[in-house]
């Protein structure tokens, strides 16, 4: 049940704002468009460190910005209206009136209340161009594109140049990151329906954000009311603090009552895309009964979801009547809610599931206000032992049919996948999505590799996410520490949140983006040379590297010792390097020479000679021994 | 500093006992030789599940069996003794004094007690086979293999009959895990080098367990009381409770005072195999000044180790005069402890390193005790941006060099690994290790995949060893959230052993192993037929699993509930199976032909007729509409 409550006793969301430690928010204006603000965080070292500070892709918008004000009741900046009329194409209309099942038939106390300002709508007209797919097919770069090629390089071109050698090491699998991002290669790269940019033109509120498989891999958070527990003022907070952490989008999975109500509050407040699964509000709709689904509840449910600017739909229109019943035999049937529901209603009706037969119709609608598809998997396996089966790949083919008529139709798209797979099966996954979906970004769960450690699963998944990110998934969804046994609090929204980002970025490291080392190099220098407070404030959470350190060492003196808690005092492996470095220096060209020569043979073939020579070394050239250098 | 602590204030250690939920401790005998009991851990399921007991591999040892009686001051039973006796080539000896510098100087009420029972060392005398290497060479199988073969089937036939389907599914790079070990196939393994069994004979407590990548993959924790923290009591509780939840061994990284007295007591009481680093107490005993450290002084350490019985020890010889101008370019230079105290001797007197010129002297010493080599990474790279370089592999390569002395003299030889390396650069390290050290047992730290989540490294170095484990390592050693900030305290112990458990486990799933999915498939259908205290005791952390539960859903009535906190009790996506099972029986063998053919074909081509034919399905054959089957 959610917590009833009324106009009076509803109170404004708290939201958590202020920089993270040592950071500054950071705007530029890119030279295609200098109209244009794009933020980044760049975090100061210390000034011992002698380096510049050390740019960071910001997800968090305005709320880590001390110079924005915030009000909530206000919602954010709806910057982007001005870039959608300009576009054209578009009309202002008077909307959808909201119903009383809107809010899942909550009245008088129970009803959360309206977010204050009623914004009319826009939505496409004629057949000009109106998502961005359309605009990239038409050789139009959109304000996004633009603003996404500067969000992504991060201040790339510098960083490159200052750490040429890191460049590209990775394998990319067929990824093709070039080094520096540039609006035409946005463009080209959708207009290819290889990345998606989802942005509803009614949530003008969103710093434009790609995902796809050419640019740093993207995560996001789930968050949402559920029958049993929490209340708007914390949804709201949710996403705050999610992107805070760096979740770049944040789906609302809402159910119960107050879903309408609770949505407009996240969307009018959230710089981040949005994305929903419309069946769960249009099943609360008919009172939870699965049956009683119809198209038209569903119809009316996403034009209601769109005039509000969701940015995504998750639709499971690949669940078909056909493939029910290879589900069957599986050990843990189908777990994918949404799966379920349309399995269901097609069970019982004995037809084809309408999103199904009604796909082309969804596809207008949604092009209207250019949401993205986010196809969903619902037969994707819910253990390590269905995954990969026929039910999973038949969906999947489905997918990739259905793919192809999005793409006719001008939308975007992207695809879920799975779920729980063990590691061995994770590439032959990535790779199938690939070649099905015509290349369209692939967005996973996960996935889990293995099934045996509930309260622990954001690391079975996180070992997923990684591997599949680098093998060429462009978003993963995260899976917090409570998964399969509860609801996560803020704690575990952030533990989520960090696990996926690290998991994000080993993926980056992996496929050789060229930026992506920077921030290790940064941290990595920090450490060596005994910086702590540079070494917290680079982590990706400095709160917990802070207090983890506090707890062996809590002294603020020992925030600048030159040890620390492992070795102690007296002997520590890092202060051998000065010594090193000064004992390089003692050598002549010829002994660099001759130890150079030593390291480069290599000692694999040499273990006889040692035993034959009675373990001296140093042979000279003509085999004899000499003495060690010195 | 230690504690101060004297004979009086000395409490005997509180160390936790008792078996996990529902699990019981079986023993059982080997056909090979019945007189052997051999521990595993059954799971109990509700009755409900009309399924067997879930058997599931223990490291607990006696302390999770409550008809054993513990006390710490006793000790474990040393059952072993009379098989390395009954072998023979071994005398009884009266041993070396123990010094006051064995104990870093401690006197007096500095000084921690002496383990109450003092037990002459046993030593190998003359050329027969001594170490399990030689034995296996010789063509004996020792009980210890007897031993091994059956706790690593841990019911293996059975279950492999129960879930034929599920064996062997992996990528096994290599890997040759056969359906069931046989003593044979342990001891051909050992002959080969392939696999390590640490037993020093002068710890007989242990119970026998085999390293190496064609068994299932081993981690190991740290502990040991260090200059800032810790007391004797602490470490053996460290011990008992690291291997409570899975660690396969531990070791022993005091430094400071009292490292001998604490080690005893490590020993007496471990089931567990127990490594350490003999270079650390050796810097204790001259001061904890590296360059007045002495093959002496490293000598004598050894051999009190080995009298203990220390069952591998950490040996730094690959660290080379030659390589270590190779580190002066890295973003950390060098970061293993040994490494660095033996390049600060070497620098300082200019000489080769004593553990390199004198390593036949160290295997001769070794044999005697069977004390396996577990030759040490000290150039490991300690930051991603040093990963696989050329220091690195120098090293590597030495060790490769190394290892073939000590097989020619007999010893057992494991390698440790890295440290720090990006994903895509796992797989080489992985590959050049297996090359260059004749496919010695790999002992992996982590490694870590990335430097920016310090308080999370035990997730970035799960997904590496997760990864690594694939591929080949045989033990992952451990990382805690505390890594690089702090030292782990009983928490950050169990966490990171439960991810390291898991992403052994993960691994063991990705490289085939027939019995690793038994574990997963239980717990999925007791998730999926929501039997909660199932999926609890089954969870490799029952206790958090439960707790997590109880944080969303506390009343005892909602572990029978057939809903979770997810979706609530109003719809439930597990529960639509039933209705999937009773439509798939509706169905006539003709029609599920039908629905078969349409799943198989796939749908990837039939985009184009989709869109042409106006989003009509199920076309009869002739391609001509017909109604959806009802």
């Amino acid at each position: 049940m959610n917590k009833p409550t009324n106009q009076s006793e509803f109170e404004t969301p708290k939201v958590t704002t202020g920089p993270l430690p040592s950071s500054r928010k950071v705007y530029t204006n890119p030279k295609a468009d200098p109209t244009l603000r794009v933020p980044r965080r760049e975090i100061d070292l210390h000034p011992s460190a002698n380096e510049p500070p050390v740019p960071v892709y910001d997800t968090s918008g305005p709320y880590s910005d001390p110079s924005v004000e915030i009000d909530v009741e206000k919602g954010l900046a709806r910057e982007r209206t001005a870039w959608v009329l300009e576009r054209g194409n578009v009309e202002e209309y008077e909307g959808r009136d909201i119903k009383i099942e809107d809010n899942g038939g909550a009245t008088g106390k129970h009803l959360a209340r309206e977010f204050p300002t009623k914004h009319k709508p826009l939505r496409g007209v004629g057949d000009g161009p109106i998502t961005q797919l359309e605009f990239a097919r038409a050789g139009i770069i959109t304000k996004e594109m633009i603003y996404i090629a500067e969000r992504e390089n991060m201040g790339r071109q510098e960083a490159v140049e200052n750490a040429a050698e890191t460049v590209a090491q990775g394998e990319s699998f067929g990824a093709e990151i070039p080094e520096f991002i540039t609006p035409e290669f946005v463009r080209d790269e959708i207009a290819k329906g290889r990345a998606v940019i989802p942005s509803n033109i009614n949530h003008p509120e969103l710093e434009p954000q790609i995902i796809g498989r050419n640019f740093l891999v993207k995560i996001n958070a789930n968050i949402g009311n559920s029958a049993v527990a929490s209340s708007v003022e914390e949804e709201v907070e949710k996403m705050v603090w999610a992107t805070r952490w760096g979740a770049d989008n944040v789906m609302d999975l809402s159910t119960g009552r107050n879903i309408h109500n609770t949505r407009e509050w996240i969307l009018r407040n959230s710089p981040v895309p949005i994305g929903t699964v419309p069946i769960y509000q249009a099943l609360e709709k008919v009172n939870g009964i699965a049956e009683d689904l119809t198209w038209e509840v569903y119809r009316d449910t996403l034009i209601e979801q769109c005039e509000q600017g969701v940015d995504y739909f998750t639709i499971h229109a690949g669940v078909r009547l056909a493939y029910i019943h290879l589900t069957v035999n599986r050990t843990c049937g189908i777990v994918s809610r949404g799966g379920s529901i349309m399995a269901k209603w097609m069970l019982t009706h004995h037809k084809e599931s309408f999103l199904y037969t009604h796909f082309e119709e969804i596809c207008d609608i949604m092009r209207k206000y250019d949401v993205t598809f986010s196809l969903g998997d619902g037969l994707r396996p819910g253990a390590v032992a269905d995954a990969n089966d026929r039910a999973q790949f038949a969906e999947l083919e489905t997918l990739g049919e259905l793919t192809k008529i999005a793409w006719t139709k001008g939308c975007q798209v992207m695809i879920e996948g799975p779920g729980h797979v063990p590691m061995h099966k994770i590439k032959v996954n990535m790779t199938k999505q690939l070649k099905e979906c015509g290349e369209a970004p692939f967005y996973t769960l996960g996935p889990l590799t293995t099934d045996i450690a509930p309260g622990y699963d954001h690391i079975t998944s996180g070992i997923g996410a990684a591997m599949i990110g680098w093998y060429g998934t462009a978003m993963l969804c995260y899976v917090t520490p409570k998964e399969h046994l509860g609801l996560p609090d803020r704690d575990d929204v952030k533990v989520g949140v960090i696990t996926y980002r690290l998991a994000a970025h080993a993926a980056d490291l992996a496929k050789g983006h060229p930026a992506a080392q920077i921030r290790d190099d940064a941290l990595s220098r920090a450490r060596f040379e005994f910086r702590w407070e540079d070494q917290f404030n680079l982590a990706l959470d400095p709160e917990t590297a802070r207090d983890f350190h506090d707890q062996t060492l809590p002294k603020d003196a020992h925030k600048v010792a030159h040890f620390c808690s492992m070795c102690g005092p007296k002997f520590c492996s890092m202060k051998i390097t000065q010594d090193v470095r000064d004992y390089a220096d003692t050598l002549s060209d010829n002994e660099k020479k001759a130890l150079q020569l030593e390291a480069e043979q290599g000692m694999a073939q040499k273990s006889q000679e040692f035993v034959e020579k009675g373990g001296e070394i140093y042979l000279s050239e003509s085999g004899e021994k000499r003495e060690p250098i010195d």
